[in-house]
């Protein structure tokens, strides 16, 4: 074990020890989000506004709001995940290849996050990992692999409420997007951007009378090998579960 | 220039090459927050509830969201400082000397953050740095030296409006509130941490007509000298600079 690599990584990721980015050295740009694979089948997200969601006071919220492990057995509806994807990571403009704003702040507008989903309990959803194309404000379905959830909930060193969640977020850092302007220190930012993230999750979801759990423990490498990640690549950099509240 | 700092983090913090805590050695948990100066004077802050917020739907609220720079002339009252202050860091229950709940998610509620602000306008306030007293929910002013905003821009690289900033959020992480349970991880968890608390000043300054931007590019030693800060004990992680909107 090393005893410094959390202060080490800060004075590492000082400005004043960064190089010259790529984006500086003109090389390309990465893409803004990972491609669709075409074989896979895509589900359509209802409109996120279609569903009616009652005016609140936002600092009644923000009170409210606390992490929650026991979830209803009640199912998402679609159009309820549909309100938590666009809160999350919703696009709200994309400008062609070079950038996109969405409902969350990222450093230089650089959204270097993919969601996952662990769908369990959603309805007109079959269980299993779903990625959200937030480009195109749709589900694309990536496994059906039996007893996802479990290894998930293992790879959490056996959070199992992970496994009774009614969907379960995984947010990918996918650092090149990242890095390609801010170099290393660009680590920094992909933790405060998935800060940000998660916080919307919170609060889209109290908003519906649902719950949420953060997960940053573990098994980085368990975890990028279930969701066949090269964490050279990108890897899972925060996760939450999601279910309605139980009554009383 | 190290070109692999960022990557070597992430594997150097993984949980298996964490040891054994300071936590599970028994060692004395370090206090939950900084003690206040006596001789610093203090500022009772208006109850967060003073304030009425009008309710609205929360995916308006994040939807309409957007990065701000440019600031109206008017100042921000205390009441609605104190709603901000409250919405980022405030304490809903503090058990004895052992934990926090707040307004804010944090990993295994360790709350390692501590709030210092740069008051431009403020009504009620004299300019200066002041640090939120979260236990208390009142404010310690800790500076009235000349052009410390223009200092703090400086130090963000001339980002100038930071001095037009009604005020400016400082958050400092006190690492070894999170290290003594979770070791060096926890340096991705202080970002996790206070990405939550900025989306939530995001928020709660959106729904009083304000706009807020964040700040993660800055010299960390220059910050951290000009605000005193031993970064072996503490150090400077976010910023956001709020102000209320422009008409029209």
């Amino acid at each position: 074990m090393e005893k410094n690599s959390g202060r080490d990584f800060m004075e590492k990721t000082k400005h004043k020890n960064m190089g010259v980015s790529d984006q500086q050295m003109h090389l390309p740009q990465p893409p803004l989000s990972w491609p669709a694979e075409p074989v896979n089948p895509k589900i359509e997200l209802p409109h996120p506004g279609s569903l009616a969601i009652e005016p609140v006071d936002i600092r009644l919220l923000i009170t409210q709001r606390s992490s929650l492990r026991e979830y209803a057995e009640k199912p998402l509806a679609l159009e309820e995940l549909s309100h938590l994807l666009w809160c999350t990571q919703g696009v709200k403009v994309a400008y062609d290849q070079q950038m996109t704003l969405r409902t969350v702040p990222s450093a230089g507008a650089r959204h270097a996050l993919e969601t996952i989903l662990l769908v369990n309990r959603v309805e007109g959803l079959e269980s299993g990992l779903y990625r959200y194309l937030a480009l195109d404000h749709q589900l694309e379905l990536i496994s059906t692999l039996s007893n996802i959830a479990g290894r998930l909930a293992a790879a959490c060193f056996g959070q199992r409420f992970i496994m009774r969640s009614a969907v379960t977020f995984v947010w990918i850092a996918v650092p090149y997007r990242m890095t390609w302007r801010y170099q290393e220190r660009g680590y920094r930012y992909l933790h405060l951007d998935a800060g940000h993230v998660c916080q919307n999750l919170y609060l889209a979801a109290e908003a519906i009378d649902a719950g949420v759990c953060a997960v940053a423990a573990f098994d980085d490498d368990e975890i990028n090998t279930l969701l066949c990640l090269d964490p050279e690549e990108a890897f899972v950099i925060y996760l939450a579960a999601v279910g309605k509240k139980m009554k009383g």
